[in-house]
């Protein structure tokens, strides 16, 4: 979720995590990242969300923020543990990054400098490293423009996605990075709001009582998590750049 | 607390809590870190840790830890707000580290090359950023070896300690270093157990029924979390070394 104003994200969080465990097989791990201001709060637990206690905080205590980021896993690579449950975070210029992988890369081993090593096992970590430890060399004081880091991503998902599957969200508080390599959908929520039902949950909400007009929230998953509302599917190969709940950039990596 | 199996802090954490706005004055946020195995879960709120809901999570859920740091705020740099909010966390040599600062540094402005910046405007995450940047310049390649941090570390903590109070924890998950400027304690749990009462609350523990013959646990703490148990007050200046639950290695930073 990217927005323009702090925003809670416990309706979406209701058909999201129902997908731990629930209504889809993503049963090994799962995490969720809010951004608020500068700082980042970083929930991760190695069961699935849907017996998750740390999922049941989440879905009770409003955290509002402008940028989350969740994740459900299916492990590919790297065993269940604590350690390669996603989203990752790391310290990149002074602010935090956080990022979350769907999909699977084979025979990824780029060479890391050190400056950014895995804890876990996982190709994702491996991935997130790499793209940071890239970042930092490419622009060693952080002084980069936002077209700069766009265009510089797009470069290394595409190296990256020559390995297999990289659906990915990235965020650094500000923006929210999103790579689309088989499946990804978006919506954007603005006035005139209407209300909307989940498609896991037989849960609905008017989003009329919990917004102000000039709100504006993007909602990126996999799969749409609403039965009626419009979502607009990503095509493969596209990387898009979200701002204040809207898309700001979009290349493709192909 | 640092321990030789997998123990969890629900005990203490009744007791630490009650300091967060209830028994003590320390109301401007609060932090738990846990490591569990490589990985590691960090929960922090800019709310005082009696009213906050993530602190009901903790007091819940028995998360076992072989280490675990947690931090009570009390702001003197830095506004109160989630990026200033300890403990810190970082990656440093494929392993988390975490650490949380009890104390105030005057005129603290150490050369950071960049490979580890403050997200805050603490001096706390300043110092935290100081050590790891000396630990990464000295062993570039983290093929240090136990003796050789902990003798780095005293040295950093006593140019660091020339600012002000520097009482802190540190932890790499597998050793926990414990700093006393002006205070700390710390207990030695182990065979045979008793029972144990907590200070702030009305709350006794048998530790015979939660724990097996060989469980080694040290707690460290400002001020000593129980009144029947004898705790040992380190002396200003000394560095800890804590592993499996006992002290491994102390100097003094004098």
């Amino acid at each position: 979720m990217n927005c323009n104003t702090p925003t809670d994200i416990c309706f979406s969080f209701e058909g999201f995590r129902s997908r731990g465990g629930l209504t889809d097989v993503h049963r090994d791990g799962w995490g969720i990242a809010f951004f608020e201001g500068r700082g980042c709060r970083v929930f991760i637990d190695a069961q699935p969300s849907i017996h998750s206690p740390v999922a049941e905080l989440v879905r009770h205590y409003p955290i509002r923020s402008n940028n989350v980021i969740a994740h459900i896993r299916k492990a590919t690579q790297g065993v269940v543990a604590l350690e390669n449950t996603h989203p990752f975070m790391r310290e990149l210029w002074g602010r935090y990054w956080i990022f979350a992988h769907n999909g699977n890369l084979r025979d990824f081993a780029p060479t890391l400098d050190g400056s950014f090593r895995p804890v876990g096992s996982t190709d994702s970590e491996r991935a997130f490293c790499y793209l940071l430890q890239s970042l930092r060399a490419r622009f060693p004081d952080g002084e980069a423009g936002r077209g700069e880091v766009f265009e510089l991503l797009r470069e290394l998902t595409a190296e990256i996605g020559r390995h297999g599957d990289f659906n990915f969200l990235l965020s650094n508080g500000d923006s929210l990075f999103a790579h689309c390599a088989t499946k990804l959908s978006y919506i954007i929520r603005q006035a005139p709001f209407a209300t909307a039902h989940l498609k896991d949950q037989d849960v609905s909400v008017d989003f009329r009582d919990v917004t102000t007009p000039d709100d504006r929230v993007a909602v990126i998953a996999t799969l749409p998590l609403t039965d009626d509302e419009l979502w607009t599917e990503l095509a493969p190969a596209a990387l898009f750049e979200f701002v204040d709940g809207a898309p700001l950039a979009s290349a493709s990596t192909a």
